[in-house]
């Protein structure tokens, strides 16, 4: 069976706090054809909403430790503000745009994350994606635009990391699509020197990787993200794509392809 | 063609305040057997976290004026908080509930209300009701629950009056559906004495509504709610409700039939 192509675009923080820069790139991806999903991050508003309200916004390793107060401003800040301004500009571009959380016709069922060394609050661990009702959404031209909320099922909703809900998402409708996750981000994509953007690799292979680990190129902050990327392979995403907001309009700019 | 019946239910603020009527009242929902949609209000958590963030709730005449910061505001709370903890609580009965702006799916389109004595700002009202999308929903076993934030197509987003919407939703979704329009709110229906709650209009026709006009019964605020009702009638809605949130759940409680 030669399934259908679906491309998964992952934007994070840096375009969204960027007005015009978010209105460029919802334009550009407005144009893609065939089956697409958004799913974006939070930008600093939620922090900036969260100081207004003198509600402190804690941090640890870049994590947001969601206590109750900030559950409610994540919740505001992403699936209201920022989803349904995303959502209302897909639509002026002409695409048929539905914002969605988790909760929303059940489609991304988290756990609240177990308190081991450190209690992350009402952070969420995907469980199961209802891909059902996501394709419905994609096969009758609709285009889901995730933020990164989810629930429990059991009437508590979660903060959710908006990589993970790409990964996790790319995986489960590789059974039905041939799925391309597409990470956006300030970058080219994955740097040979972090300090040259121009140093792009434009392809990592499992090989590759071993060796870009080995020898320190891919380090830090990019290890887990390529090493989700890879999970996400070896689970069946056809290929992961790394790179700058250009990357969806302009054919010359560079940006890196996982594939296994 | 006998249609099949679709039951779509109003709520208002003074069930969403309580977050124990709430709760009560959204496990009855889910009980409800068949199609239906739910569609609410505000409530007062919107002016609070306007006062919180120093921003000016203004209200002429029960209407709010929905300057940029408000509507960023109602924004957060309608689609954000209220609808994504409704969805989520409606998940955790057992209802496939979908939030619901109307910039998703482009389910409702409205335009920025005109100015003319009174600037409502970022105020629509509605110009279309998407019904394929929201029958595609209600086919395939989901839940929509609408919030009062709808679009103009054109990259705005708009606040707009929940009656409102749940009569156009009612007449719209009446070319498919035998649609039960039911009002929830704090009185047991419409009263013959303001002060008695047990002196319930049981049913009112298009006859003895004009009576009650003129014999001042039905006034103020209830004017323009019943004058709605039987507009909604006269456009193909089988019947409206009006009456108190046990409504849906005790048979014995009274209510106000609304019929041609």
């Amino acid at each position: 069976m030669i399934k259908e192509p679906l491309q998964i675009i992952k934007i994070g923080g840096n375009i969204i706090n960027n007005q015009e820069a978010l209105a460029e790139f919802l334009l550009a991806f407005s144009k893609i054809d065939g089956k697409k999903i958004l799913v974006h991050g939070g930008g600093k508003r939620a922090t900036e909403l969260a100081a207004k309200l003198g509600v402190e916004a804690k941090m640890v390793d870049g994590r947001r430790i969601t206590d109750k107060s900030n559950l409610e401003i994540v919740t505001m800040v992403y699936a209201g503000l920022l989803n349904k301004n995303m959502t209302a500009q897909l639509q002026s571009f002409g695409s048929n745009a539905i914002g969605l959380s988790g909760a929303d016709a059940n489609v991304i069922r988290a756990h609240k994350r177990e308190v081991k060394d450190l209690d992350y609050g009402f952070a969420g661990d995907v469980d199961e994606i209802n891909e059902g009702h996501i394709a419905l959404f994609l096969e009758n031209n609709l285009v889901p635009v995730f933020c990164a909320i989810t629930h429990d099922k059991m009437g508590q909703l979660l903060n959710t990391n908006a990589d993970t809900i790409a990964s996790e998402l790319a995986i489960a409708m590789s059974s039905k699509y041939e799925v391309s996750l597409i990470y956006i981000f300030e970058k080219n994509g994955v740097l040979r020197s972090i300090e040259d953007d121009q140093s792009v690799i434009e392809q990592i292979n499992l090989e590759t990787y071993k060796e870009l680990v080995s020898a320190g190129v891919i380090s830090e902050g990019m290890l887990p993200k390529v090493h989700n990327c890879f999970e996400g392979l070896k689970k069946g995403v056809s290929k992961v794509i790394i790179g700058n907001p250009t990357i969806i309009s302009n054919t010359n700019q560079k940006f890196t392809t996982l594939v296994l």
